[in-house]
């Protein structure tokens, strides 16, 4: 007997009768001899929902609050599951933050998951019942309501996973696994069997939407084995797993696309200490993220330095950088909203030569221009112009093989 | 500097623009130098719809899931007016029944408050927040989310009242305080001044929706001076409170009315022990509430019995009840769907006699016929034809004279 987490999406629970789906699902796994743990996120648009609710009273909501507020979506999706399964004939409970406990610290809208005492789960789940968890939410020490950011409820299965020990963790979504790159983009994209942690976080860092970047880096951390699944067809799904032999074979195994990005550009910067700071200080203070940052040589003591936000901080973001780059006396200050970053992901670039090479050439051949690179150990992104990002996928797909399996 | 609790219900939180409103009657008594505890519902007809989610899911959903369902309706208002106050520049902290703790029996659906720990509101009544409690909902002993009922979020505010020894609770609904009977029906319709705890609870009993019976019994036990006051307009309301002298005097303070009633005759039951329990122990076992129960003197050994029930439990309390009478006897079942019942309240009725008389006769003179009558020390109700009630509600204020203040 085996103890399997299961969580399901929005989209998965967007009404009751996709619920009597998942619950089908459920008791399929129970059914099979195992103890069933199901986390569930929100009814699709529901959080959306609560959220425009906050925003239409005040500009920027107080945090705890916003927190209570939005974390009722699950409350609602796990009190249904439960009411459907016991409807069905099978023993169940629901557990929201509080009850479970998921304690994590106190940063609103963004926790971070401390500890979970995961005692009053063991206790039904040896009473025979279908445990159901309340994803996306915890509570602080003071009990508190809090929030794990967009996409929480993958973090608070693996979590569990990882807290009860569990054998492995089915993140069931609505596509069947995880392909080489977006197949709506890609015909020829392909569903992977196996894929690393860190070839997962780098997708899900750089623009695959299938996991939230911080359930990947807790899986990674207790070893918890992750399967991408679909709600809506039978099928293995990709296993999210440690780095074997076989994963270094492949130089490449995903793509990914990023098409919200901006590209600002601070032209003829005097080239001397503190400069990065006056112009990203007051950037990160009105919490707009930065994503690549490039600083050309310098020459005659000046330089030119680009960088990427997203596209709906744009309009801020070069408020705050032409304010700065008067006071740092610079030049001018270029935007350009038409960019995509494309990123190429594999644990085998590492010890092969000339990838970054090739993805280079690949797409020169295309005549796509490439304004910006940033490379890690097993990635390389390339900023482009936005027109260019399903050419760019398409060739580079066919450039490195990934239609086959290797 | 007093501690005022101020209750609002559904309507008076329908969306944010009202939510607004509340926020400003609050911060009024706020800067009147008041500490400040708000309790609220749901929005107007948010609890039926997460009540119609669990009935679309299965005909009787899991009472604990159903409770921790429809529980979220209040945690959606307390946030949101809690932001709102936040926003205006008043320091404002919600409070889940979890949160606060008020803690009740495991009765699902129709809990009972058995404390409250008001620790954590006290603190921060002494920081000068403004405290906003979640109404309707609280928790068992292992922390499940358990319900009040219907109306609940009234007893929340009383018993909130009563557990932090506050000055005085004021109930804001969308009427400006307790009448002498509904002004709908009686253009005569008095607001009245004061009204005594036994009264109210006979009248809401009765009939009259303002409060909920179980938060008039708790304001009586624990001697709650409450206020029914209007979100909408502003008025000193009526004062519920321990009897005095004055209302002595008046022999009637109101009338009421409920029209959700029908009538089951079981005809010529043979008359021997065990016979009532036959006929109602079968419909409480199906939770079907029967109100007034009426048996005629015995004739030759036999006797008609004659009870009300909720219209909406009609069809299946006649099953019950025609299976019953087979079994013990009876002649046969006679129902009647089209009936209501009118009942004139006042604790001066205990020291006045001729009082059931003028009720009576009052009626005959319109040729409303009487169907059953009930009494107690302070109440005398007539179960007549629904389409007279209007009729018999406006004879009766006249006959009364309580268009008049005494």
């Amino acid at each position: 007997m085996a103890l399997v987490i299961q969580k399901f999406g929005g989209t998965s629970v967007a009404n009751v009768e996709k619920i009597k789906n998942v619950a089908r699902k459920v008791i399929k796994e129970k059914e099979s001899g195992n103890d069933v743990v199901v986390v569930l996120s929100a009814m699709a648009g529901e959080t959306d929902r609560l959220i425009a609710l906050a925003n239409s009273a005040t500009e920027s909501p107080d945090e705890r609050e916003f927190d209570s507020l939005i974390s009722t979506g699950e409350q609602v999706t796990v009190s249904l599951l439960s009411i459907v399964l016991i409807s069905m004939g099978y023993r169940a409970k629901s557990f929201l933050g509080f009850q479970v406990k998921v304690k994590t610290d106190q940063a609103y809208k963004k926790a971070r998951i401390k500890y979970i005492e995961a005692k009053a789960i063991r206790r039904e789940l040896k009473n025979g019942k279908i445990v159901v968890v309340a994803g996306f939410q915890g509570v602080d020490e003071e009990n508190n309501i809090t929030t794990l950011g967009r996409g929480g409820s993958d973090t608070s299965a693996v979590a569990l996973a990882a807290a009860l020990k569990a054998d492995r963790c089915d993140i069931y979504t609505d596509v069947d696994g995880v392909y080489t790159t977006d197949p709506n983009v890609c015909g020829k994209a392909r569903r992977l069997n196996k894929i690393s942690y860190d070839e997962m976080l780098e997708m899900a860092i750089t623009g695959a939407k299938v996991l939230q970047p911080r359930s990947v880096e807790m899986a990674k951390k207790y070893n918890v084995p992750v399967y991408v699944k679909s709600t809506f067809s039978e099928g293995r799904g990709t296993l999210v797993t440690k780095e074997d032999k076989d994963m270094e074979k492949e130089i490449v195994s995903g793509i990914t696309y990023d098409k919200d990005q901006a590209k600002i550009t601070v032209v003829h910067v005097p080239d001397k200490p503190g400069v990065a700071a006056a112009l990203f200080s007051p950037l990160s203070a009105k919490n707009i993220n930065v994503d690549m940052i490039i600083q050309n040589a310098s020459l005659e003591g000046f330089t030119d330095l680009t960088f990427t936000v997203s596209k709906k901080d744009l309009k801020d973001a070069q408020k705050i950088v032409e304010e700065a780059a008067r006071v740092i006396d610079a030049k001018k200050v270029q935007v350009d909203a038409e960019v995509a970053k494309v990123s190429i992901i594999g644990v085998g670039m590492a010890s092969h030569s000339g990838v970054a090479a090739k993805m280079f050439s690949t797409l020169a051949n295309e005549g796509v221009n490439i304004m910006m690179i940033s490379t890690s150990e097993i990635k390389i992104s390339c900023v482009i112009q936005r027109k260019y990002t399903e050419l760019a996928v398409s060739v580079l797909h066919d450039a490195f093989g990934l239609e086959k399996e290797k």
